[in-house]
Parts: C-alpha cells; structure tokens; sequence
C-alpha cells in the first residue's frame, strides 16, 4: 500500500501543551511538522530502548539559549557520548563564569560592536571582556592537570575544574561521566588558552589518542542512535564511529537548516549514511529541516513529558 | 545602549505548554526560538491593537495539515484580508469533498506514483481521482454564479456552495465575510475547471477588478498588520496594497523558508519593505525563518492562550 | 552497473571559454557543476530537437541583469512560450523607457532608502520617480488598446506600444510573436496602472480567457521542454500545462534556491512532476541548485556556443 | 550618493570567455553574479598585493571534481596556508592512490549501494574497496615517520610519502612548502589509519602545538586575505587566527550555501568577523552563496587569464 495515514489538519487548543501540539504535528505527518513528530517518537524509542545515544552539537546553540535544554538532556541520562565543537564549549565556559550572551540584531554595524568591544553571533552578542576572564581562569586551572592527556581527559578535567555556582555543559559531563569529545578543540578560545599556556608549560594533548575510545563505545554498543544538532565536525566524528561499529546506527535524528545538494557532510540526509554502513539498512531516522533553537526545545518538551 | 537583555537559557518542563515554551524562546531572544516569540507578541499586539490583518497564504499549506489552523484564525476575528495561492484553495476545496491527502515520501519512486495515480506534494500524496469529483462539482456550481465577477466575488460564490459538511477555508471566508484574493486562481486546479467550463457556457471573471478593493481596505486601514505565510503571489499582492496605503504596515511577521540573496519578493526580509513604503519605518516586524507548518501552529497556540 | 562515469577533475586554462568550462564540469558530472552540464545538454538537445519549450520566468531577473539574456534567448528562437511574473515585465517596461536599476547593498539602512524615495530589491535600487514616467507611458497607451482582452493578448498590446529605442521582454515576445503570459498581473506595478485607469476607463481583462491559449499550446506539442528560472506561479501555471498535456514534458530545467522539503511547487524537485503527469517518465530533466543570475547567463553562453 | 552605478544588463556572446563573463557580471553587479565578479576582484588584488592568503577548504570538494583546480592554486603561489577538512584530504589521497569517484545519483536506494559496497557522497559514489588500500599505504608509510609530531608536520610528511604519479593535494602542499593544517585530522579515514596504527605503535600527535604555526603566520602577515569555500572548522580556524593578527583580514572570499539566520559559524556573513576583529573594519570582502563546485572554477578561470 503506498498511501500512508490521511494527512488530519493539526488542531491547536487554547493552552495546549507542546507534547499534545507534537501529537497534533504526528496526525498530520507531513511536512516539517511531521518530522517534528518523528524525531520526538524516535528518541523516545530510542532511549526507551537503552540505546547508546551519540549526540553531535555544533552550531550556535549556546549563545542561542539552548544550554539548559541540553544539561537537561545530560542530567536525564538520555545521552552517552557528547561530541561538541570548540565554540560550544568556549561558550559554555564564558557563562558559567558569570558572562552573558545579550540578545542583538544581525543589522547593526559591526565596525560599531568592535569599537564597543562585542562579539556577535548572529544577533547574540557577547562581550570581548570574557577573553581576559577565560585566560585568568584557564591559566589558573591548566597547572592542576595532567601533562598527558587525550582530548576526552582534557575536557573532564576542565568540567572537574568548573565552577559549581552556575550549570554547565562541561561540569555536567565531567560529573555523570558522560564522554565528552571535541576534535577539533584547537579551533576555539579553549584551544587559544592552551596555546597560550604551552609557550611556556607544558601540557602535552593528544590529537588521536581518544578516537579509540569513541570508537570502543561504538563497538560495544548492543544498538545505538544518533542525535545530530547541526553538522560540522561533531557529526562526522560520531557517523566514523558508526561506520566502525558492527550494527550501524539504529536511530537517527538529523537537526539541520543545511542543504544535501551541495555535497558537504553536514547537510546531507541521515540516509545517505546508509551506503557507508553508518545507519543500519532497517533504522528509524527523520531529517528535521528547522533551526535548531527550535526544534530542539520543542522536541526535548515532548520528550520530557513522556519519559517523565 | 548596544546591548539589549541577556539571553536566558530556555528551560522546557515536563508537560509545559506551547504558550510556556514561546514565552521561554522570549527569554532567549535569539536566533530562531527569539523570532518565533517575538512573532507571537507582534501579532498579539497587532490582533489587540485591533489592527487590519492581512495574511498571505502560499505553499502546500494545506496537504500540509494547516487548514484547521487557519480556519481557527479565520473564525477567530484574526484575520481580516486573506490572500491564497489557487493550489491552497483547490487542495482545500478536495477536502471539502470528502477526499484526503495521505502520509507518504519523497524518497518514492514517481514513476511507480504515476501508474498508481498518485500525485506528490513533497511527502504529501493526493489520489488523481479527486479531478472527477472537482469537475462534477465544480460544473454543477458553476452554473448558480453570476455570469460576470471579479475573482474574490467568485471565490466567495465557491465558498457559498461549498459543502457545509466539511470545514473549508472557502466557506470560512465566505461565511464570515473575509475578503478571499487570488490574483492568479487561473494558475490551479480551480482555473482549469473554469477553463472546462468557459467552452461551453458564459462565465466572466476580471482579472484586475478586484484589485480596488483590497487597495480601498488598505487605503481605508487604520492600522495594518501583514502576516506572510511563504511569499509568492500572495506576499507580493498584500505588499504592492501596503506600498499604496497611506500608513503602510505598521505590524509584519513572514515565516518563510527561501532565501534573501537571490533577490527575489518571496525571500525579501520584511525590513525590504521599508525602502518602498510598504512596511512603515517605525513597524515592528520579524522575519521566522522556518518551516511554515512547524511555526505557524506553535505562534497560533501561543496566541490561542493569550487571546482566549 | 551501478556506478557511472568516473568524477575527473574540473580542469581550468588561461581563457578557457565558458562553454568549455560546461564541458569540464560535464566531466566532473557531479554536485552544483555537473548539474549546469547536464542542464545545458539537455537544452541544447531540447532546442535541437524542436520541442517546444515553455519559459517560467520569476524571480527579480530583471533588476538582477538578466533582461538582455532572456532577449536574446526569445530571439534566437529557443523559447516558444514565456510565462512571467508581473513584477519582471514591470522591471523591463520601467527599463525600456529609460530609468535604470542602480548597484546597491543590503545592508543600507532602508528609512534612508525610503526618505531619498529608493526602492530595494536586494542590492539593485529602484528610484521612485519612476512611478509617474509609468503612469504617463500607461495612461496614454491603454486608450489605444482593445477594451476587451484576455491577458496574453493585453501583454501583446503593450509589447506594440513599447520604445522602440531600448530592448524589452515585452516588445521582443511581441515581434516574434512570442505568447506571453502572466496570470498574476494584476499584482504588480503593470497592475497598478490598470487599477488606475479603469477607475475612469473600460478595459475588460479576463483572468482565465488565455488558460485555453497555453494549454492548447501543450496539447498540441509534439515534444515540450521546460525551464524555470525560479519557481512561483510561472513555473506552476507551466507545470499545470504539462499535466494537461498528452505527452507531459520530455525535457526539463530548473534553476533555483528554494528548497524541497517544506514542500511548496516552487522548491519542488522536477521528479516530483512525474507522480503528477507533468514530467514524463522517460524525461531527461535536471535541477539546478544555483542563484539563476550565476547559472543562467553560464548556460546561455554554452547554448549560444554551441547553436551558434 | 546613495545609488551605485547603474546595473547594466550582462550580455553573453558566442564563445565567450569565462572571464569575460565574468566581467559582464561585474557591470551588472548584483545579486550573485554581482558577487562572483566582485570575489574575482577581490582575489586578484590580493594576490597582486602579495597578501598572505588563508583558504578554509571544506564540503565534498575532491569528490566533487574539485581537486585539481586546488592544486592549480597552489602551485601558481596564491594559497599560503592551507587548512582543511579530514575528509577531503582523505579524499584525496584515495584518489592519488590510483582510486576514482563515480558519477551517481542522491536518488538511489542507499541499502542496495551498501551491499554493493558503495559510499554515496550525494551523486558521487566512491567503492568501499578503497578502504584496503587506505590501510596498505599508511601503514607502511607510517613507520617512516617521527614518532612525535604535530599536525602540520604529520600532514607534510604524509604528502612526502604520496605517489607521485597522481596530482594530490596534500603532496602539492608538501612540494611547495605550503602549511597545510587540519585541526580535525582525527575525524577521517587518514585519522581512522592513524588510530589502528597506534594500538601498536608508536605516533604521538599533538593537538594543539601547530596552532602557534598558523597564528605566528597571521601575527606576522603584512596583509592577509581570507577564502572561505564552505564553512566547518577550516573557516573557524582561520578566523580565529585572523582574530589575533594585529591587522586582522583586508581582504575575504567566502563561498557558501549556508544560511546566516541559524546563528552558526560556516553561514556567518564575512561582516559579522568585523565586530570580533577578525576581518578588518576597511576589508574588502564579499559572501558568495553558490555551490562551491560551480562558483570556484569560474573565479579561478577569471584569476587564471587576469594573473597569467
């Protein structure tokens, strides 16, 4: 039978709440709304079903807002393998030491935020003043590491050596042991600290050596699902763990406003990944074309209420 | 002060509502989760402020499960100019009759859709044998009309002898007396039923008649609001009424998927409109960059809740 | 045999023509570049074939350069129908008598804009003083026309009148009897003027008179070719030709950068036509994921190479 | 004065140049052919400048056919670093080992391609088998290299190991002295073979210690240039350099399909890098949304016939 489910108008109620209206989106089936549904029936299989769930988080969810959604994400247990990039994290950092981001406007002249000394991010802006901060507290907190450390180990020790006052990402993977991986922390003002630092002290990180135990997760998972917010490195490293793993992924939810046709990896549709050996051939998977700041919260509010 | 407030992180609850969940993209006030609320407050505002609504209506819309939520707002007193694409009131118009829309792929082979008589709407299907169906009732309707009309004196017609049975855009309008425009209802599976009909008998539609009064609506508004769902005909057709109204639009949310840069109306950011007059330089507006069938129904939720 | 010709490297010489820069790309025959190869073959085989090939034209072309590309496709006989938005056929009437689209920014703040009476449409400006050079020409050529048309046969109308000085869309379709169609003209500034003049003036235009006109051009076909430049209801009053049509569509073209997955007619993928009847199975068709004011012009300069 | 010179519309002759095309687009001067002439432009007079210029190279650009318009670049002398995806520099090593690409198609059956042991890359497809041979090669050529290395290094003498009888980037680089880096090298095929190799041997790479080579080139540049094709970490890592140069970039290319609303890096406007100091408040600089693999030949071509 080809045709699917009628397609049911979505029904809006005063006061409906977010996981009744992505029920509503799951009568319809179709179109963005339709993967909204999907995407929230699918983690919710998935963590019902103890997968080992691999989310990607690149993009600008921090400066978006998006950090305690996915704390929340952490502190629930629904996610075992983190891997972010580099400025996620420098975000991170900056607000749990009492900085802010600072809601702007993408039509401002930017020759005026660099006289004030402002960063923008689309229209969140962050002041330049975190720099100082980030080197006081990074140099002060460098010297209580390892010299030797793979990148995993690194960021556990700057989750161990976070402040405990104000939430974040780093501390909470460092204190439910959640693997926390970042490729290519170089590329970030974390990885501009530890330049700065190495002048002079030695700290000595491996680029590889944490591969394999992304690896070994992917390896000994009995079923795993993918969780990519945007793309970019994060959701690579986790689709070449995949690839390495016997089942492939059996889940997978693709948040993205990138295009496949272009080619690159962070746009392209989860099934692709299925010629490589990354999705298994019988997984569930939706791309969810939406800004993430949306979707994300959206799909978390559903998950929230039904996994309580 | 460059600066505007802090962006607080969403924080989602289990069971919040879509109203609660707006209210927390509010305190963010970025990105895309920002301009979903701030689109809510200015069409709550614009709706308060008794304004004169004009909304544009394109893309698959209606295979898209939409049509409830607009007919709510139709029946809501929200909008008082509505502005359709012809394959949005003809896909209306099929659900009227009794038939469906059903849950299917884009991922399908068109071929195989073909030889089955299936017809495609991204993951949208519709059985080809709705056609009969709009001839028997289109060529039994059309005869009760006057012989000369403009296209919103037609439309309205269509929607009197629409079936009362099922809920439809076209009676909606018809019924509460919303003024319907489609410049181009020729461009639809209605136009080619008047094309059926028009070689045998006399029906006589003007193409620029009704052009008058939505320009005397929008010559005559106190204070407008413009609310675009995808660009196209629709979008431009209310924005060339605002460029001709003394005040132009004073409120302005567009949720929409395309593109600035290549330049064309449909992609155009709202702030455009300022340079032709169509948007006022002292208007509030927000551009949603998003998946009208996601965003639509969370702004409508969230409206439902705050204007009873 | 699964896999296709090898991808060779996209080679590039000192003064390498654009034609053969297509051919490189037809080498490389994947992503963006094998995509404008494949379009220019399959046109050049379309126009050789002597199929007759339907135009849609949206998207702000005109403002965008576009103008003498087009005519110098109408010219060479390549197009037999064009189907236009109204807004480039107001564009190219407000360059034929003279007035010029002016190299802008989008980042200009638009109340100046408005207050040196500037209109945007992206980064191409448009003085307002055009308006009354508009109504002048309009007022005083509507009298000489028929009071009772249909719209191809109104745009015939003005393509007579037009300057003969300076190159227009309008005057050339006109000349070489070229059928030009635009069921949404009365959304655009073309509108406009008639709006004006029969506020004193007969002129009865029938907004479905000239359907039959095209789909008498599609059903008698014997092979059709389509391109869309954008998609809009160009491209869909064509694609609705095509359904009504015996064969459907053998050969087709599309540029744009809308996307599929909201699921709108113009971001629609031509395969999507198949399910439809629109497309033929056997169709050799392409899509092309590229701002048409790039692609267009490149693909132009391959066919005029080729074709002589 | 507000307006810029007027848009004079682009005209294609027969056998055109590419550059002359090019030039057409420059007098039209909008949109993206606007865009397109202006990067020409902007790349010429920074090469001309003896600027030091940056290239982010990211997206599926090997399988994509682009390999050889690279490695044209930089042996004419106007890359001077490097900095790259994983996966390209995969992809062109598969390549230099005598492997191929092959023209596909994004609309095949993903399962059928994974039994037949083909990765799909959207339309390029590249055999599984490739794999052995990736293994055979590293890991006879590892042991030839140091034991302790950072990323750069390790990249350089990866290039000096290839063979010679294939063009490839990463020997290029190495032949001509070129800094290659690759922040993300372990999320990759190479990084793949690196982790098998280590669970035996010896091969310590550092992930942080070339990160003083690219920021003491920036530091020292008398004028650098910026040319972003796509986005990722290649971009990042090269603004961020930008970030701390004391002149930041005069100059910025990007090329890019990516959106700016979503807030992430890869879609940031050049602009946006003023406010963090990373592009110069005087820069020239232009963002380019085409897909790279048409985009970047023909402003090649045109550097190609302006620079000899």
């Amino acid at each position: 039978m080809i045709k699917g489910r009628t397609v049911s108008p979505v029904r809006v109620s005063k006061g409906i709440s977010a996981d009744r209206l992505i029920r509503e989106f799951e009568k319809s089936g179709v179109m963005g709304a339709g993967r909204i549904a999907r995407a929230t029936n699918i983690l919710e299989k998935a963590i019902r079903d103890k997968c080992t769930l691999f989310m990607g988080f690149a993009g600008a969810m921090v400066p978006g807002g998006m950090k305690q959604v996915v704390i929340d994400m952490l502190r629930a247990g629904w996610v075992d393998v983190l891997v972010s990039t580099g400025a996620n994290l420098t975000h991170d950092l900056v607000e749990a030491l009492g900085f802010h981001h600072y809601q702007g406007s993408p039509d401002i002249d930017d020759r005026l935020l660099n006289k004030k000394r402002i960063d923008r991010i689309y229209d969140s802006f962050m002041p330049d003043d975190v720099y100082p901060a980030l080197e006081d507290f990074t140099q002060r907190v460098f010297p209580t590491m390892p010299e030797q450390m793979n990148i995993r180990e690194f960021l556990w020790e700057l989750g161990k050596a976070m402040p405990r006052k104000l939430p974040s990402i780093l501390r909470t993977c460092y204190e439910h042991k959640i693997p926390l991986f970042c490729p290519a922390i170089s590329d970030s003002g974390i990885g501009l600290q530890v330049w700065n630092y190495i002048q002079q002290h030695k700290l000595e990180v491996s680029a590889f050596d944490d591969l394999k135990e992304i690896l070994d997760i992917a390896w000994t998972s009995k079923k795993a699902c993918v969780l990519y917010i945007g793309g970019g490195v994060p959701k690579n490293y986790i689709q070449q763990a995949m690839q390495l793993s016997p089942k492939a992924a059996s889940y997978g939810v693709q948040i993205t406003m990138d295009r496949p046709e272009p080619g690159g990896s962070s746009g392209a549709v989860l099934r692709e990944g299925i010629s490589w050996g990354k999705m298994n051939s019988n997984a569930e998977f939706v791309d969810v074309i939406c800004d993430a700041t949306i979707a994300l919260p959206l799909i978390v509010a559903g998950l929230k209420s039904r996994l309580g």
